[in-house]
């Protein structure tokens, strides 16, 4: 399937920091894609861009520093947005009322509300919205979905995951480099990056396919971490003694409708190896992505086997491959962040090519967007539960037709 | 010190199963303990543990099945405490009426005023209670300790801890071994075993002594691991159908007062290998349990130190080792679970001899067992934040003068 070349797509693509320019150049490594407006708040980057797709693609697009005017772009009938995360959602919305299929790059929301507003405005234009959460696409996170779908844990009780990242830098320089980070983590306090894992455990744990979430409570640590930081590198700035609102280390429990629990943690301003803290939990064993462990009760596969230990989980990696993740390797892996960018690209573009529904669609990146600002509210409220809304109007309750229809999310595709 | 031979201490001890009969041997193995009576509700039990002490003491002791006639051995200046969880606080209180110092094996509480209750008894007799928690006492939460209190991991902003333990078969046969654990579990549904974990982080950072636990949110999984367990290897008892409350994993997040927060996980109903789940985390570096992994910036006495990578916590458990350990060592370990068990009881001792505060005091008992009981009331109300009391009517507000005075919990005492 990652062979097959469809017809000629149109893309508008807003924002070009850091992601919007290692994703457009794996949009325009698709010889179906054509980029026609590039769009960025600051100039130079605008014009970098223009005269990247120029170089590339051979034509100069249309360039503007106004995410309107290039969603306006009539050309364009997909714009992909890589904005600072509280433009995600207003722009998405702006788009679907120009009649344009948005791309989201990933982040929270700032409001509730906007989710709500994304769904209706996705709902009346009769257009979908997709999340770019590339690591549903990861190639570890594939195979643990296979895994669970073929049992090897049971029946699941309880997943974890993190956005653990030491962004101190990125952050404590985000006003020299331009970066939003900053303004978020001065401000906020919350879980304020959630999808990297939540989710690929919503797609474990069937999340708007039968299950949902259904309450949350969100707890922040003191901070302590971004300040240590600012004083010892910016120490002749302001920022030295900038008041920080996000707590170090933010926990944030969610109960699914079907009995499960999920923990996710956020921490970004101390320093630590990089991780998504997986943990998958069953009634026949567990994986963690920390050390790269699993136990399975009575699988012998790994000839070190025995009760209650630790084994690695390099054997099932391997015997539990997504075919997805086997096609992509004799096709050429290519992209950022090992391979899994190409792949969330090119299930929107195959999604925008043949009119079919978005593998990661407006319900789920409303829910899971809105996790963010459940996380704030609950913090501000002094970690009391907040409900999660439905946004898909009961239709959790069922699995959707088209499941099993679209791009490799899951065991039923026509991968296998 | 640990060679120091004190005054005789006679001891009553209350229950004699598995956990009091291998704790009874430790006592018996110093010269200046004497054990005057025993107890156990089982008629069985109580015969061995006289026969027992005939055998090892030379004498026989005042052996009874009925545990307020043990306390009221006219003989026994100390209690200690080895029943099911349900009892330890009412046969602590009836022993501080009776005028003796009771010791307690771990467990939490049931009810919130339990906890008080022990902290007015206490206070009223003007006499100690010290809780047994072992894991305050281990090589590695020692170790831990003293680098916290270096500084090694910066400012400390968030713990975690675990008792992850697959007790499934103990739990599910509890009705043909007499184990108490069984009704617990099929009855209640919260945080049902907090202090191996909580007591060390409580040490930490200084709960009760600067510092306390100011609220907690609890939230449980579904419960389908032992019922699963009991439906495979309990199929002709009533226990294959046997509701089961408590949730397989849960999960409780504490908010400290002095902006700390603590996540507590308590799985014993699915297969996984034994844990407490141990997480550091601080403005300079983190230390985990799993796998053993540390990380702390720019400290390269691990020649393979990198910057965001783990690597193994073993130079720093030896350049930290707490001098306890390295005197307990050069003196002979001995007791159960790695040396811990010793240490404990014979810090239980020397308090009892000397007149001394007990190093896990009247409030950190009754804070720590109280967890339980609030995990239940947040679960009940829906993962809602509940306060915890504070135990000590603001004396958390102060170091105390004892700190440092007794055995061996913090950097001040006299081993340094």
């Amino acid at each position: 399937m990652l062979e097959r070349i469809g017809r000629e797509v149109s893309l508008a693509i807003i924002g070009y920091g850091c992601r919007g320019q290692t994703q457009m150049e794996v949009l325009m490594s698709m010889p179906d894609v054509k980029i026609v407006a590039v769009c960025d708040r600051y100039a130079d980057r605008m014009e970098k861009a223009a005269a990247r797709v120029q170089e590339k693609q051979g034509h100069l697009p249309f360039a503007t520093q106004n995410a309107h005017e290039a969603i306006a772009c009539k050309e364009a009938e997909g714009v992909v947005i890589m904005t600072g995360w509280e433009t995600h959602i207003p722009l998405a919305i702006h788009a679907l009322k120009c009649g344009k299929y948005p791309a989201l790059e990933v982040g929270g929301a700032c409001a509730l509300q906007e989710c709500w507003d994304l769904v209706n405005a996705s709902e009346q234009a009769a257009i979908p919205v997709m999340l770019l959460e590339n690591c549903c696409y990861n190639r570890e996170e594939m195979a643990l979905l296979r895994m669970i779908r073929k049992g090897v844990f049971g029946e699941v009780v309880h997943c974890e995951g993190a956005y653990s990242h030491d962004l101190r830098d990125e952050i404590g320089l985000g006003d020299v480099n331009r970066h939003y980070r900053q303004k978020h983590f001065l401000s906020r306090n919350g879980e304020l990056y959630p999808t990297h894992e939540l989710g690929p455990i919503a797609k474990y744990l069937r999340l708007n396919r039968g299950n949902r979430m259904v309450s949350l409570v969100a707890m922040a640590s003191k901070s302590a971490g971004l300040r240590a930081w600012l004083q010892e590198n910016r120490p002749d700035t302001p920022l030295k003694d900038a008041q920080v609102n996000q707590g170090d280390v933010v926990t944030t429990l969610i109960k699914c409708a079907n009995g499960e629990t999920i923990c996710l943690t956020h921490d970004c301003t101390t320093p630590r190896p990089y991780s998504r803290g997986g943990v998958i939990r069953g009634t026949k064993g567990l994986w963690q992505e920390e050390g790269r462990f699993i136990y399975v009760e009575g699988d012998d596969r790994n000839p070190d086997h025995k009760p209650h230990h630790w084994e690695s989980d390099a054997p099932f990696m391997r015997d539990y491959e997504h075919p997805l993740w086997k096609e992509y390797q004799e096709f050429g892996m290519r992209g950022g962040h090992g391979g899994m960018d190409y792949l969330v690209l090119r299930a929107y573009v195959e999604s925008l090519q043949n009119g079919t529904p978005a593998p990661i669609d407006v319900y789920d990146t409303a829910a899971w967007m809105a996790v963010t600002a459940l996380s704030e509210e609950s913090i501000a409220k002094g970690s009391v539960p907040v409900a999660v809304p439905d946004f898909t109007r009961g239709q959790w309750m069922y699995q959707r037709p088209e499941d099993g229809d679209i791009f490799a999310l899951d065991e039923g595709t026509h991968l296998e």
